[in-house]
């Protein structure tokens, strides 16, 4: 039996209400520059304070020392799903992050609008990095003109700049595929192959994507200086276990901004809308009795992390401090506070360093530790696991499993 | 290969003498109602002190995170076998619990005594839990009644209340078969089936137990309240490497209570009767000589952890401590000291929470440490690991590996 059936074979169904609350990025790394204090070691934060000093404390691998997470990975792991066995294509992030409502089966593209010359070989793969205003009329232009190939649906979702996403929805249809993208400038689109020549639904999709560009390329053939496109990450959803049925926890998400909507989603977690970090605890306090999970989502660290903005990572954390009252008017039985993986100031980008992580409950224990920091959790009683045991933990913590062996 | 393989490939025969002392459920969490103290930190610990100086410390997790074991993959994973590979039937765990001495092939089944109604339906599955005194009584018909089935000798040992435990010794007998119990009221007992319905062994098995029902069930049929019973967790023992031939370590259990030398026999540990922690040392002394590898058991911190009571673990491990002298008359190569698992007063159970380890030798270095606790154990050189590499340690410290590579 492999180690997640086993623990299925161990859980209870319990009424303990379970919290995870992610800072994005909320890891970082001392420096000199920074007077050897990390943001959340320089933040002024009593609220967290007070929940460390009755909690257990450890830092996280998202994925395997010293891979850098995406969202996808960083927020799967945390859910429980080894984010190594289950691979999320950039189409179907791509989708989740500019807010489309995938159903199963929907096989996502993240695209490029691109310059060819006349023989259609690529000259500039990010046609000059067009305006994200040109990049939605060039997409209102294809919507109008290509809505079905077929009996499949074509959903067309314009992004930042020259990147947008196609959403292909009808019956069969399977990934991944080859990219049509050269990977540089000088050559022709490629054209897309399955990964899997046995597999019917690669096939099927691969004539539709070479029908897609028959019917779309034409539509933009006169346009300046985005005449072309280019497609890659061609994927299906992931066949994602629900975390419903994984864990007997019945899970809500909060959280503002739509990736992360989207990757909870992926999971069969409700959607709550919220705006700030004070509703989405306030609608935590609403919403208390109707599930046993709440994924509650902060971005504004992850922000600041990426500017490379010590002070305001500082102050984000310290905003979320603040918050926190609200919550703990319904205290549940367990609380986790981590990020998804770190993205330290000086990096300007996620990083693999592990992060830390805050967990209190009845039965946590004290680790004798006044903050949550990350110098703190260097020496807490969890020491470093991945993150994917995260939620086996919470459970423990919850008392949902039975005893292994007499 | 495997790295079970990779260890016994590098594995040398030495003159080493290495001791393993469990103080059973040793682990526990600081709260604030035992002012952030846990029994082992506030014990006056005067000889592990000395100890742990010179030694290395760290946490074991007993299984995988989050899972809290049972004595027997508690136990598994001390001697080196990885507790999820090498399952231990409840029927076997019930009879090395009652001092059953099994013999390879043997296959046991826990029982409760139970009351039936006229049709033969359970209306009571543990027959209103009978004094300990009436089920000895009916344990006492049945054994006189039913000695044998065919060729299959059948050994019947009462437990407390209304449990008891069935060994069936013949020749090819396998395990595991389902139960013979409709695990709730209302239902007749159901037939019992192979788990592997091409497993001869089993066939053959499902078959006696149909038997033994036959036999046993008119034994008690006038009884009252306990006219019938129910059988669960038929299982014969599993197939576990021998330990002296796996590790290249002669090895000695000093056990008080029935499971734990149950458990050593279980990988072939030799057996050798004490009835108090000096006595245990004593004997050690004594065997030095015969053994390469001491298990010597403590249960009384367990039994205060259970009963969560702080101030009878904090004595039970100054109890131990105060012995240890004893055991340092000749002191062996490589000294491990930890718990199975956690047993917190605040659980009042069994936990997920990893023990602390100290691991002492020429070889061990020191962590400066002043004392052997918790909090220490979280800082240590040796980390959160899983309790089934703390034999490799043990080894490695004995010198008991050549090189891996050159």
């Amino acid at each position: 039996m492999n180690l997640d059936a086993q623990y299925s074979e161990l859980t209870l169904k319990t009424k303990a209400k379970l919290v995870l609350i992610v800072l994005d990025g909320l890891g970082d790394i001392a420096t000199k520059e920074q007077n050897y204090l990390t943001p959340l070691e320089a933040a002024t934060t009593p609220n967290l304070d007070k929940l460390a000093k009755d909690s257990a404390q450890g830092r996280m691998i998202p994925v395997a020392p010293g891979i850098t997470p995406g969202s996808g990975p960083g927020h799967l792991g945390l859910f429980g799903y080894d984010p190594l066995e289950f691979q999320v294509g950039r189409g179907v992030i791509e989708a989740l992050g500019l807010g489309v409502e995938l159903k199963p089966g929907d096989v996502c593209a993240r695209a490029n609008f691109a310059t060819l010359d006349a023989k259609g070989i690529v000259t500039d793969r990010r046609a000059g990095r067009i305006a994200t205003e040109v990049c939605e009329k060039l997409v209102a232009l294809l919507s109008a003109k290509v809505k079905k190939i077929g009996e499949t649906e074509i959903i067309i979702k314009a992004g930042k700049e020259h990147r947008f996403v196609v959403i292909f929805r009808g019956k069969g249809l399977e990934g991944p595929l080859t990219d049509a993208d050269p990977n540089r400038e000088g050559f022709k689109i490629p054209e897309v192959k399955p990964r899997d020549e046995n597999n019917a639904g690669q096939k099927k999709m691969a004539a539709l994507i070479a029908d897609f560009y028959k019917a779309a390329l034409p539509v933009i053939a006169n346009e300046k200086p985005a005449n072309g496109f280019l497609m890659r990450g061609i994927a299906h959803q992931p066949h994602i276990p629900l975390f419903e049925e994984r864990y007997k926890l019945k899970p809500a998400c909060l959280a503002v901004y739509p990736m992360y909507k989207g990757l909870a989603q992926l999971v069969g977690m409700k959607k709550i809308e919220a705006q700030t970090i004070q509703q989405q605890f306030e609608l935590y306090l609403k919403e208390y009795d109707n599930f046993d999970y709440f994924f509650i989502h902060y971005k504004y660290t992850d922000k600041a992390g990426e500017d490379g903005d010590f002070v305001a990572k500082m102050k984000a954390i310290e905003y979320l401090d603040a918050a926190i009252p609200i919550l703990l008017r319904k205290k549940p039985d367990v609380i986790a506070i981590t990020g998804d993986h770190s993205t330290p100031v000086s990096v300007k980008g996620h990083s693999w360093h592990p992060q830390p992580v805050l967990l209190h409950s009845a039965y946590s224990g004290s680790d004798k530790l006044e903050r949550f920091t990350e110098t703190g959790a260097n020496i807490g009683s969890l020491g470093v696991f991945e993150s994917k045991y995260l939620i086996r933990l919470m459970q423990a913590n919850a008392k949902m499993f039975d005893k292994f062996g007499a």
